[in-house]
């Protein structure tokens, strides 16, 4: 299954890459190179020297320019050549550059033509500047499955009433039918879970009694290539949404990277409307939240895929209930946009 | 090379699944889970959930179903869904599963059509039941090479005198000729050796002096797919084996099941007529026994397997030797035995 | 790309096969033991084992044979069977042969055609006989690379001013225009660095203040299949290297033998004219080479190795400088001698 390129990736975290570091990530399948020069701009280019093919992410950010550890040739985030310190510099010494964004905290690169990025094309995500740091948190997972399997895990929560049913799940997403929308844009799933069982964690949080019951609702949204929000929030069963108690919302983020056909780049983060200055608060909701990623999440998501080996998920003949919807819109939608990225592509000589 | 398929083969000690328990294991290629529900049977079904391709053996056992951690699907032994909680359960969905008998300690499956699977195929090894708890072990390893090259270790026992020169070898099973005989199910394989030195453990169990000679016997029964008995024992030289020192008889049990074409699940026990009651002296042996496969065949039997690589064994032109005569009948039989298979098999579409 | 194979490979430091020891080893892809019978010669042989291919290597040396451990086949440094406990010797029970010679500190073997092994040949390294064991030292590393990658760091040693910036570099070897030499049987790079800021190892072996400047001058030569003899020595600025400070010259041997296409059996050794009975200068100049060869080089090399994949060095495009003409010579020299020895050696029917 080719990729969409035409689009950006999430790469990093803003901070993942210091002022003068660099940071190696195969992304796509190709061996990347990020590093933020002397400048303080993040470029972007192929992991490998045309020179001796040793990996640039072996060598150090000199001014603007990644330089090779080996031969000490530097190229810059265009991926001109910009020292030999053994010649002239041939004119033909280029690398693959691929066009950077640096916003939401996060880095963002460009996988196609490069002439083609389009800085308007990136979601907005401004939720993630606007927390306070003391009700935000984020973090990364490597994810030993293919990254259309997350997003299946997303678009689908019913699965937290069967992998998470010590924390997050109450049964409620299984008896609640959702409503499935989509846009030019986007595939969102919506559910609104009335006089439910709350999950172990919400009565935790809110002190319930095991007899209370809550309304909850929570809104995922999913846009190309692989970016999801997911809003939540419950108020006790009959309270007004608008009312008192409705201080429980979250906003959160999941976007996965495809590393090869089998791995995966997960970003997370976390946002909320209540305890935001509760800082010890909010390293325990994210320490949980980590937990349940990689304890619960990325170990069914490694069984489906050892399961499914090389084969397409597809060919495998799935058998498809209702609560797929979500996800098959998205697998088809994402289908669709790479086939046609394929078919307007222009020929390899006009590129 | 194909597997025989139908045909019961060893899939687990029957205590490797308790009550409500589970067992993931790969079998001839296939994942399959093997699970005990309320009604204390085991089934076996694919260990592959046919809605979102997870691992079954990744849920858990409810009453005599298996459910799906990912989803809540659940599954009897007979493949057939009796659970979907998100909807009326389709009527395709149904998956793969496998005949399962439990006796003789053990839980037996049948790889192939699972109308034709026959309890009276399963050979008789009702000697495991009757053995007092003090006079029998049992236990598994996980062998890094082909089943075949395990069938060949038993049916070879000359390697004996050099793999396990300080516990079971003497040199009397390299000086004795073996008598090799063929029915229409069994290969066996019979050596007396008289007069001969003891080996190591004869002599530390016997109290034998470095002079001493003993007259001893073994004996080797296979059956398809790789069911062997190995019976022996030994007197000191001269005595009738009818006579009062005929009390060092061992009748064991070797099983090896294919996992994939390179490693293979090897079941084993042994029971004996003597020292019956003496719990202390069951645990030695047995941890003996443990140590010379752990130790000796395995890494052997491995090694050879990585020296083979992918190549079957015949294209690498083994120079034969007297000694491969029990062996070499017992992969021609079997193989003709699958050839016979595959030209009987009923056409994809009628099975 | 395949191996020249009539030339004599370092197989081993000779005292890695002590008297009735084995050692096993792949070379050119092919699974070699090599053991040192009672006659204290070292013999070779395919270490598989022809009955049922269980790795000889798994054996012992009795006499001037090797036995297998499984069923005690002996053979001898020819490919004979020399022992069958089972019966009579099979005429054509042997096994391929490798030649040996042991000559300075070294075990080399034949990978060609045995009849056409040829003991002159051998290149001349009589200096590694004639050191003192105070200006000795040798070693081996496993290099996780194509074995040309290895030739090429020790023929361009402009990466010393990069990747061993802290000990060896100096940007001495950038500044200087090496001049490469091309003869029937070898390539040698020469450079001669004038008044240059001398290395950090040469700053503290020689006491030397920061503005010190010191002529230098290295010498590199290869010869088939890929052995490397490196001289180097230096003077304070403007003294004769004649003069009483030439006092600091070493030559050093590096020798890399392919253990697979994508991995390298490395050898080295140094000697000295200077500090000759220095036993603990000796010990840490060892330490300090090997700490450079096994966590700058192999690393580095390592990484072009995965960087590169299965892909060939050509098929790939490297961008060549000046800096590669000793390295290019050397590859395109190696792979004439391939073709010519493809194009003469006979059918198959012939060998």
């Amino acid at each position: 299954m080719p990729y969409l390129r035409n689009c950006w990736y999430m790469a990093a975290w803003a901070d993942e890459i210091p002022a003068g570091g660099l940071l190696a990530r195969r992304l796509l399948d190709e061996p990347v190179v990020l590093f933020r020069g002397s400048d303080d701009k993040v470029g972007a280019v192929s992991d490998r020297c045309p020179h001796r093919f040793a990996p640039l992410s072996r060598g150090k950010v000199v001014g603007r320019a990644i330089t090779c550890g080996y031969h000490g040739l530097a190229f810059d985030g265009r991926g001109q050549c910009v020292v030999n310190p053994h010649g002239p510099i041939p004119r033909s010494m280029e690398i693959k550059h691929y066009p950077i964004m640096e916003a939401y905290r996060g880095i963002w690169i460009w996988m196609g033509t490069p002439a083609a990025a389009n800085p308007r094309a990136l979601r907005d995500l401004s939720f993630l500047d606007e927390s306070p740091d003391t009700a935000f948190s984020k973090g990364y997972l490597f994810g030993r499955g293919n990254y259309q399997l997350y997003v299946d895990n997303i678009l689908d929560l019913t699965h937290v009433d069967y992998l998470h049913a010590t924390t997050l799940g109450s049964g409620a997403f299984t008896r609640t039918r959702a409503k499935v929308t989509e846009t030019d844009d986007c595939v969102s799933v919506h559910r609104d879970c009335v006089n439910e069982a709350p999950s172990p964690l919400m009565r935790a949080i809110r002190g319930l009694s095991e007899e209370a019951r809550v309304d909850s609702w929570n809104h995922v949204e999913w846009s190309a290539p692989a970016v999801m929000t997911l809003s939540g929030g419950n108020v006790p069963a009959g309270e007004s949404r608008e009312g008192p108690h409705n201080n429980m919302n979250t906003l959160n983020l999941h976007i996965v990277t495809p590393e090869t056909s089998r791995t995966t780049h997960y970003f997370f983060a976390t946002t909320r409307d209540f305890a935001l200055e509760d800082a010890a608060f909010n390293e325990r909701f994210a320490e949980t939240r980590y937990r349940i990623f990689s304890t619960e999440d990325e170990p069914m998501i490694n069984a489906q895929q050892e399961s499914m080996g090389e084969s397409d998920f597809w060919d495998l003949e799935p058998m498809l209930l209702r609560i797929d919807e979500g996800s098959v819109r998205v697998r088809r939608k994402l289908a669709r946009m790479i086939e046609t990225e394929r078919e307007t592509r222009p020929p390899e000589g006009e590129r």
